[in-house]
């Protein structure tokens, strides 16, 4: 039996001219080791995951940058813990110049209880960035007139929230990122809020392009059983997505007529 | 890379001491074509599908029962269309003698609009089967109460409903759905409501067993796409139901520490 | 300004002939105090109160049941505590006799755990009641082929569950609810799982007839707020239903058209 | 029987120092007509009430004005229609001009589709008012941080929506309107998105001060009826949210002990 890549064909996650065969991108902060954080990495199939500028040492050895490197992983660095714009545009600088990638995960936080982002600083953030040449993939939250706005700003894709940063509440408001989903023109990668495989699967089904997330494998119990739930779970998604669900009904409607049969 | 029943090791579904290695157990009404029936069923990789006795012709070669003896899939009767208990123990006992199984899927309905489960001839239904030696496994509305008194009569599952037949409208009560699974000791199977992926993979974070669905996959757009979504959405919701989800939170959790490192 | 009463007109709630001002029924158990409950039955307007039978000494001297009488509240003795047809009816006869009423409220409980209603051992006890000339008003699931087999076999009304009883869930399914609500002709009282006004309020949106309820009010922190919180939020419902609410609409509508002005 | 106000006694809502016996805020746009309008406004017990400046002619007999002023509910000019700061801004003063009242709601819209408050422009328009001494009550999404950043700016209050303009759609995201309203000191009113009463109710128990709503009344069936019936729910809701509701319980709780009596 095809596994579900070979069954849809080719469907590659383009982001700014680049495929990745996952629909899975992946943090690691959370992992009890990096033994674990490994296992869990191969288990889920990503390659595309974010690492904390702000926490990695490029030069040390053993790190999760060698593990990335290692399986192929691209790194997307990320600007977790900063607070303004400016800080923000320095810490992709430095990562840019540090790892030799442009791409970056924009996270410009408003504080430290909600980890919510300021999307004051986060816009002016984008646009500095993209001036600078940069390939910008911001979190944001789940509005869709920001998200608008940072598409507008040159952003190569957007990633809305589903609830806060290691919450696990899923989505909170599927409306809003339908409202997404169909207004912007780049990809829409749901970052944040994921706590289980049915919520990760849901935000494909709702038209996201791609599930950015971390806690959820790394905290969980068993990382390597649930960085392969989420692995199925988006490839499940991505196929329903597109798969043309049948009409929610008000009432019953039987699977086989009463007259007639198929056979 | 391993898929999931690899990794996972052994998890078969054991009904009744007989074990199977897939948790999606499928119906075959609303199929457009037997072809579109076939391809979906494989693509589901179920391994016990359910056969309407009433629509049935055991002798008719090209039969949907030739179908599913060409893969090895196991046949489950049921008594779909019947509105009483005399009614569907008289169709079972026509089951077991044309279809060499004493295996039932108990269906005995209230009335055509909403298709729901009759729990007062349901009940006696059972009983006079479970008598009668059949391996009954009933189709139920998702009441708790009804569920215990059907397992304690002897039934080899139970099978409540998330929303009625053909709605597509999900699990309705996951609160009910919870309390049945902490409630009996035979298998749990979700059985009618299923209209999308995440829902199946819904079902099992909940803790069920397996999922039953026809309309879902037989009456989408591409019945095989969404098979095969089917397929990993239990897989990936089996898997997460085992790895231990993160708890719920209602503020933010940084998905790594601000002072340390995991490197 | 007139209150909902004047402005609404003459709107009461009939049961078996009866008509009642208020459509919030109440319960007694869990008041901290004797005259905490009758300040909260003022304030909540009932004209209807449930009383445990099993609980009731109907000859001593400062009870629940003088509170009711002397403010004119009716008696609907309850089954509370019965497990099986037998019990009930056997209560329920008592009750008659002690109370003067024919009235009954008609619990028969599966379990002291959930405190769900057993549907085969309720359906049977409502036909006997029926039959021995009670009107009977039964405590039921969200189940609606038994919220219909119960109204067949002559009850007054049927009262399903929104969720268990002092779960404070309020309404698990309103599919189930709007289902029952279209197919019986008699009232339907949501009773069991309100937890706050809002949800009494959605209660009657939903077409309820009436709310029944007790925990919610007697172990509220402000037992009297709250039961004042329950009389509008019911009128509130009660009002809305009727008045005809705009659609939902998956964009936004100008609450004023661009050009044109109603001034 | 007292009515609510009487029972909590004194309970208003203070916006900068000002203090108003009803918590509903109502708009006027889309009523069938000026008397329907009127009626409605006086059935809702509104005492605050927005009109938007780009409709009304001041000077016009027969008025929204006239109707306002003549029933002393104080008028609350709004700047819908304007896409940028500056428009508002310019709007905001006009009204100030033509009505003498440095009160506005600002709306700064994004688009005409969804109606959505442009976060980046709603922002620099609140501080520029604030700074030119109008008391600004925004019209905003519900991102706790840009609530945050309005309150911060000198904004009297906040008002997040539930849903788009018109939409009917309720409260989309509960979880951010209880983070908005722990997190910020000034009075914090439901706006946009409630489409019948409960969902009224359920503003004020989530800690909302106020609900401001116009679509839901005005294009009502019978907008009396429902302006009533948001008059009862808006009481009901502050009852309850100052009440202490039982906590919510998996299982269920008898509301009586099984020993021991109260009576």
């Amino acid at each position: 039996m095809a596994d579900a890549r070979d069954l849809a064909g080719p469907d590659p996650l383009v982001i700014a001219g680049r495929s990745f065969g996952s629909r899975l991108v992946m943090g690691t902060g959370g992992a009890p080791s990096l033994e674990v954080m490994e296992a869990a990495l191969l288990a889920s199939g990503t390659e595309l995951t974010t690492v904390a500028m702000r926490r990695v040492d490029p030069d040390a050895p053993g790190s999760v940058l060698d593990v990335l490197d290692r399986h192929g992983i691209a790194v997307l660095p990320n600007t977790a813990g900063c607070y303004t714009s400016a800080d923000a545009v320095l810490t992709a600088q430095l990562a840019r110049e540090a790892l030799e990638t442009d791409w970056v995960k924009l996270e410009v936080i408003a504080d430290e209880v909600t980890l919510l982002p300021d999307p004051i600083e986060l816009l002016d953030a984008a646009e500095r960035l993209v001036a600078d040449g940069f390939v910008v993939l911001p979190y944001t939250n789940d509005d869709p007139v920001l998200a608008r706005r940072l598409a507008d700003a040159g952003c190569a894709a957007v990633m809305p929230l589903g609830a806060p940063i290691g919450s696990g509440l899923g989505i909170r408001n599927e409306h809003n990122i339908e409202l997404i989903v169909a207004d912007v023109d780049v990809p829409v990668i749901l970052d944040a809020g994921i706590g289980t495989a049915s919520e990760a699967t849901r935000a494909l089904e709702l038209g996201c392009d791609a599930v950015l997330l971390a806690s959820a494998v790394t905290r969980a119990e068993d990382p390597v059983a649930m960085a392969h739930a989420m692995r199925l779970a988006v490839q499940a998604g991505r196929l329903a997505a597109g798969a043309g669900r049948i009409p929610v009904r008000r009432y019953a409607r039987a699977s086989s007529p009463r007259r007639g049969r198929i056979e």
